[in-house]
């Protein structure tokens, strides 16, 4: 994007900027102080917690668990929740607390937020890949997964996977398959980590419920991140954790202090400011993650019905070079673009360069080597004007390029 | 300190409540969207970047690479610096990107910050400890480790310390000292990661130069926060890294870039939102570190004084239990008791409930189990009628319970 600031880009996955707070952070860290009084705080004490270091837990797991209760019905008790510096350290403490041996590995969606796939390699775990379908993830492939790493003497310690809206595969997981998977999670043995960055964007009244809201076993620890429902520059997640992990003595302690003893050597705390910050978001929306984010879901639902549409008209019709097909996520930032060609670092050049439309090569997601002739066009940080004009140029792009 | 809420504790190694910030955040973080404008950022890109995701090397290094040149006579230039939520990520950080077989070990000063051998831990790094006095680490001692760590066809990839009064030891490396750490640092290859934390408590005029302002090699990595020079709620430190390190295709590349990929598997960026406030409050203070701490700096001397004066008044006359001595640091925020018996938990225990003074053992800062007859005293938290108190209290216990 640098290289070609007059392109159009599907490439960033990040927030429209129409969707960042555009009050002042003032009013939200002093609606979470009248919080903290009206729990009985002393003022200047509450004042204080804002700058000191404050528990490695997190200062505002109250005001997150609450929202998770009422909103998707996640039964979250205080000391199952802790918060984190976005999502991505919440995966790293998960992968650290939960892999104890060589013999564990990570089974992830195919194709994969880069994210995991980045924090399992900080750690050195091993990673196998199960593919990951429109409906969800292939159980049948998982259960294969899951029989092999036994068979040579290791096991599947977990499962990631995004149920609603994967980035980038675009896919929901049906209510049949979350059943079936917490089901198998049981029966194999392994923990599910649930990564819900993007369901709040499901169209009104078509959510499902979250894996941790059918989870009655503790097998999946659930995370999330405000990054979308508030904005990024918070860096504020959290990890809902209610198992037990064993302890280097043979006993057990509950997952979430281990993660929170973990985060004392990663970043010690999350700033209490910026946790203070989305607290008063949050309670400035009757502490519900569904009232934060409503206008922002209906402005990615919106878009992405634009993204569709445009692809429809531009490469659906008559005339459009063959071999092009697209998937129809029904929530989340990404569409899949299927090309009769390599999509790589060459193509996007041309494409950058000549049509002035960047998009996401898509071989970089997936794990074996799959998806080099993908791309994914992100429509979240577009207008409507932006995306058609973008679909037009990627459409003269393959209609001139793979032509010729 | 939350079972005995009476005792005064000389734990915590927190800023003083009198040292944060009273001004409101909107102020700083409008100074640090003027000097965006000043550099000629169109305003509601400037506005935006407060709240997007950013960069993962960070929005400030600009700012805080002055002030080190400035203040510290660290030529730094923008692509060695890397700002990370706190200086917690950026050990994580150094050690992921420095070690890279199971064959190099990290020395470390004893006794140590807990925060550097924690990092360790997390990557299940190998510690050599190796002792430090009140003048700098035992160089001859390192030499040792170094040859050691040869002859068992290992290497010592990097030694951790904080030349400026370490936490908890309270020493000070020489001018000397520096000097000849970095000529065997050269000679025996490793690097110095030098801890930065408490530089600035330093009376007026009697600074050392920083390690890296000595570094004409390229051995050192320097580590710094903001946490106690502004305040810790803002998760912001920074690491200058001007080394190049090798990569798997067998070239090399810049050190702070590798940091930087690895800071998107730990925590993405560090909030820009905090950044902001931290590069506000230099700036408003002509962008210097020493100008934003000059009070804070002043506080903290007169509390250490007042410690080692009622130590020396309380325990140092005649009638006080022998065996009992203590260090007496230049700066920083402890003061190290050496007392003739076992300061256990047991002992912590009978101080806080029945004299009412918290103290914090320290051989959880030892590697190799000694420390187990010291105990460190914070000064920072308490105020000169509190540390006076404290140590008539500490000095009433000792008395009593040791002579029993």
């Amino acid at each position: 994007m640098g290289r070609f600031p007059e392109a159009i880009s599907f490439a960033p996955g990040a927030p429209h900027p129409d969707t960042l707070p555009d009050a002042d952070l003032q009013r939200y860290t002093d609606r979470y102080l009248a919080h903290l009084r009206e729990r009985g705080a002393d003022p200047e004490r509450a004042r204080r917690t804002l700058f000191e270091y404050g528990p490695s837990r997190g200062l505002v797991g109250d005001v997150v668990g609450e929202a998770l209760g009422r909103d998707h019905g996640i039964a979250c008790a205080p000391e199952d929740l802790v918060i984190t510096v976005g999502a991505q350290e919440a995966m790293l403490l998960v992968l650290r607390a939960l892999f104890a041996s060589p013999g564990q590995v990570l089974a992830v969606a195919n194709p994969c937020f880069v994210g995991i796939t980045g924090a399992a390699r900080l750690l050195d775990l091993d990673v196998v890949p199960v593919d990951e379908t429109d409906q969800g993830v292939d159980l049948d492939g998982l259960a294969r997964a899951c029989r092999a790493a036994r068979q040579a003497g290791r096991s599947v310690r977990a499962l990631y996977v995004a149920p609603d809206f994967s980035n980038p595969g675009g896919g929901r997981m049906s209510l049949d398959c979350r059943h079936r998977l917490l089901e198998l999670a049981e029966r194999e043995d392994f923990l599910v980590l649930e990564d819900n960055a993007y369901g709040f964007t499901a169209g009104a009244g078509t959510e499902l419920p979250p894996l941790k809201a059918l989870d009655t076993r503790r097998r999946v620890v659930h995370i999330g991140t405000f990054a979308k429902v508030a904005f990024p520059g918070a860096r504020v997640g959290y990890v809902v954790a209610d198992q037990r992990v064993a302890t280097g003595g043979g006993g057990t302690r509950p997952l979430a202090a281990e993660l929170a003893t973990l985060k004392t050597m990663v970043t010690v705390n999350t700033s209490p400011l910026a946790q203070a910050v989305i607290a008063g978001m949050l309670l400035e929306h009757g502490g519900s993650l569904v009232e934060l984010s409503r206008r922002k879901a209906e402005l990615y639902q919106r878009n992405l019905t634009a993204l569709t549409e445009a692809l429809d008209e531009q490469l659906g019709a008559a005339g459009a070079p063959p071999g092009i097909t697209w998937n129809r996520p029904e929530g989340g930032f990404f569409v899949r673009v299927q090309l009769p060609v390599r999509a790589d670092a060459h193509l996007l050049e041309v494409s950058a360069a000549k049509y002035g439309v960047l998009w996401t090569p898509m071989d970089q997601f997936y794990l074996d080597g799959a998806g080099d002739t993908q791309i994914r066009l992100s429509c979240s940080y577009l207008d409507r004007a932006g995306i058609e004009e973008g679909v037009r140029r990627l459409a003269a792009f393959l209609t001139k390029e793979i032509r010729s």
